[in-house]
């Protein structure tokens, strides 16, 4: 089946390299799971050798019910002069129990003359007989030829000889990395081709992004004969990251016409892709190839028009078919066709196109901006269409910062509001202004929507824009982003004061929940307030 | 010189269709002076048709002074239906003023039908006419083949008889684009190679990212025989982004071996990547390829032993060559001579380099960063050399935000600091905290330190960081511009509490002016106070 490419994600060892990705135990067991159903054919799971959390997670990996990916724990070839047998890190690769075990071998001699400080062939030995020991012991053994392409313009025999080595002993797939991620792909598609021809054994590819170029870097190999392919969720990975599976998936499938997961599963993609991020508590970044939350977001008026008509003219593939979706971005360069599109994007009905359009303009016209804040959207085009009650109303707030000789400066925060009848009169300290501002306002609202109290703030910007009307006083743009736990929502305030900016981000933010949820406003008459208490 | 590759930026236009990028016309100023300096050879201002900002923009450009890049304006073909004379979008064009024009047409005869609603034919006329009356009024046109891939791989004939007919009218480079960025390397190669057979005049190429491709597409057009090459700085763009020149640039530079924008230049690299992201508010990408914080990190153990006695061994290039540095990471042992390079940059004398260097990175570690903030770098210098006598002390500080009812929100700050043996306690209100707090600061000192008077705040940004140390509160960077009518300063400011990070930016903007000025702190005697006043 020359046109199948089987998948094996590294996500959970060598992706733990990048920088500032930390995964528990649990959340590696979760991650596993995710990527069965996505449909990979083999998981990394880490290096058992190196770490005691890796052993804990080969551990409980056990009894985790996967439908068709395989587990491997991977490894280094043993240290010289001890034997398989002896040497700890081999044993820890057994001890894992995993039915596929990966190690990793030196091809490139300026590495064996500099790190191993070994000679050529006893490298080539200790190659062979790790490979054979694992064999005998592991259902599959995968070699990885560690910085294969640069040991290959070194010396291309010596480099072929290794691969020959691990073959002699038994590996079953034969994996080309780009450790230093610096290859070009016509480099990746020239070397291959001659391993290809000299190597029987099905080859692999792995690559990392140095040159941003490991995608690229992988489908040359694929093009060239590789059938396995090897990299991360997101590209996570240790400096600039490994080859991308959330792009080389679908340029694969979609693109080269190859089966991969295939195309059902690859719906799942975006998914995937944003779940490991919040487990990685990272950001899924919003420009990612096929995944991101722009990667379908059409700005300019034209481009909308267009897409409307046919989506090809703009669309490389349908957003759908890797799980994402198409976006209109709501900004001055477009126009009424841009927020017809936007509004049935996010199902709204426009019954009055022409005031939403003009509350629009005015509002950006005074700095704000709703691209990256669509909450704040639909609660304009909410409140322009339904005149109903307010949820709640500000009377005053008070915020005081105090820095006191060598003590830590600390917020406090008032905040009165009106809720049906009541008044209400609540105050937090905090460690800044916003959020002393934002935990008095949850405080005095939280017994009338209870649901509240889950909301938190994830994320805070502030711009400073040129005043639009004067030459006066800068204004300062706020945009914060919510979340209660399960779904995110960013909103955006605009004024000359960042404080009364970021109250009214706020504001939105805790409307925006209230309207989603379905929460009716508490009624001005107390009784009927008691009536009818905070649902939800 | 068939091994020199023109590099056109196309940030200002193309790189502000990406979501969430707005730039005022200043920071469109202060971008293209970087990117002259960088040594781009042209750079896209904007779409003078399409809205004011950027017919602003050319205004103001005329006076900028750039050594090596043209500005070029960029627009489309005319309307069908009326002339060149009469097509208000081809005359704002002309108005622009610039010596370069960048003109669009169609390649695609889906778009040609379903978006343009003409004949084939009659959009030949209509590209060949509008690059005929743009020669005969600017120094050189370029013509963008928007779609040219999509549009090849549906009648090759037709695309390439849209690119004769721009050249036809006068074209001086025809640009190959992948619109929809969901063009693969193979393709790129093959239609340009094809072109480059039968085209004369020569050839660009316009990638976008949607395969995440562009890096490679860009490449693959230049071993096919491209000379001009178009991307954005960071790879910003519409959806998925451009080709991102800050890799597209080394790679043509250091691994084909092509004169692009020179070695020397090369290592402005980083540093231009970091100032685009901080004036686009979007924190440059830890991952990035070449310029990024991660580019040259290596995560303890066997890489960091084998990098410190070989770099070839886990970095495929010098990181200075990028001005980039090497990052260890848990216990960071580099950055000498990056300090090194600064303080001759900055004509720094640096007598103890290693205390500096350990006060730097304490405070690296605490949050700060003083890439973007080089008048912080000069007083942390200063501060580690001089034990001199501070210009004032702070005292306390009380800053009050109240909102009350439907009145304007306003800010009130005090402020008491120790000034040699005075105490001086001012006030001042403002239309927000910081400006509240910067003015009664100044209030305060201005009797000391007159010169004070002048300076005021042209920008303030902020960003909230991920805390290093816990997982508890996040930190809050404010970087703050001030200027005294001549020249212009940036400073920082850390602490999880927006109002003392502003202050802190605040302190070190007045004190780098009073040591730029030369000024003498005044001294702990009243008598010595009274006797040397504020000289400036």
């Amino acid at each position: 089946m020359r046109n199948r490419i089987e998948i094996y994600d590294t996500t959970l060892r060598d992706g733990t390299q990048g920088e500032a990705i930390n995964f528990s135990v649990a959340d590696k067991l979760q991650i596993a799971t995710m990527l069965d159903e996505l449909g990979v054919d083999f998981i990394e799971g880490g290096w058992p050798g190196s770490n005691p959390r890796d052993v804990a997670f080969f551990e409980e990996a056990r009894s985790l019910k996967l439908s068709r990916a395989r587990v491997a724990a991977f490894g280094a070839t043993r240290r010289r002069g001890l034997s398989c047998a002896q040497d700890p890190s081999i044993q820890a690769l057994i001890s894992a129990g995993t039915p596929v075990v990966t190690i990793f071998g030196k091809t490139w001699e300026l590495h064996v003359q500099d790190a191993l400080r070994i000679s050529p062939k006893d490298n080539l030995d200790l190659i062979e007989d790790s490979v054979r020991y694992l064999s005998e012991r592991a259902d599959l053994v995968i070699y990885d030829a560690e910085h294969f392409f640069d040991g290959y313009r070194a010396n291309q025999e010596y480099a072929i000889d290794t691969l020959r080595a691990a073959v002699a002993g038994g590996a079953q797939r034969i994996v080309l990395c780009d450790t230093n991620g610096g290859s070009l792909p016509d480099e990746v598609t020239d070397a291959t081709r001659v391993v290809a021809e000299q190597i029987e054994v099905p080859l692999g590819i792995h690559c990392h992004n140095d040159g941003e170029l490991a995608v690229a870097n992988t489908l040359a190999a694929v093009t060239a004969g590789v059938t396995h392919v090897q990299g991360t969720i997101n590209g996570y990975g240790e400096r600039c990251g490994n080859a991308n599976l959330c792009s080389v998936i679908p340029n694969l499938e979609l693109k080269l016409g190859k089966e991969v997961i295939g195309r059902e599963r690859l719906g799942r993609l975006r998914e995937t892709a944003s779940l490991v991020s919040e487990i990685a508590n990272l950001s899924l970044q919003s420009s990612a190839a096929f995944v991101g939350d722009s990667a379908f977001a059409h700005k300019g008026g034209v481009h909308v028009a267009a897409v409307e008509r046919n989506p090809r003219t703009y669309e490389h593939i349908p957003p759908e078919s890797v799980g994402n979706r198409r976006r209109v971005l709501v900004s001055d360069l477009s126009g009424r066709g841009n927020l017809v599109a936007k509004a049935r994007e996010l199902n709204i009905d426009l019954n009055s196109e022409q005031a939403v359009l003009q509350e629009l303009k005015r509002l950006e016209h005074a700095g704000f901006e709703f691209e990256a804040a669509e909450a704040s959207f639909e609660l304009l085009v909410n409140r322009v269409h339904n005149s109903s009650e307010p949820y709640f109303e500000l009377i005053s707030f008070r915020v005081i910062d105090q820095h006191q000789g060598s003590e830590m400066p600390m917020s406090e925060a008032t905040v009165k509001i009106r809720v049906g009848d009541h008044e209400e009169h609540s105050a937090a300290s905090g460690n800044g202004p916003v959020n002393a501002l934002d935990r008095a306002l949850h405080r005095g609202l939280a017994k009338f929507y209870p649901s509240l109290e889950k909301v938190h703030l994830v994320d805070y910007k502030v711009r400073v824009l040129q005043s639009p009307l004067s030459g006066s006083a800068s204004l300062v743009r706020v945009l914060i982003t919510s979340s209660d736990g399960t779904t995110k929502w960013a909103t955006v305030g605009v004024s000359a004061n960042i404080v009364e900016a970021s109250w009214r981000a706020l504001v939105d933010s805790v409307e925006y929940k209230l309207m989603k949820d379905g929460v009716s406003p508490i009624g001005a008459s107390v009784e009927e307030a008691d009536k009818k208490p905070a649902l939800v």
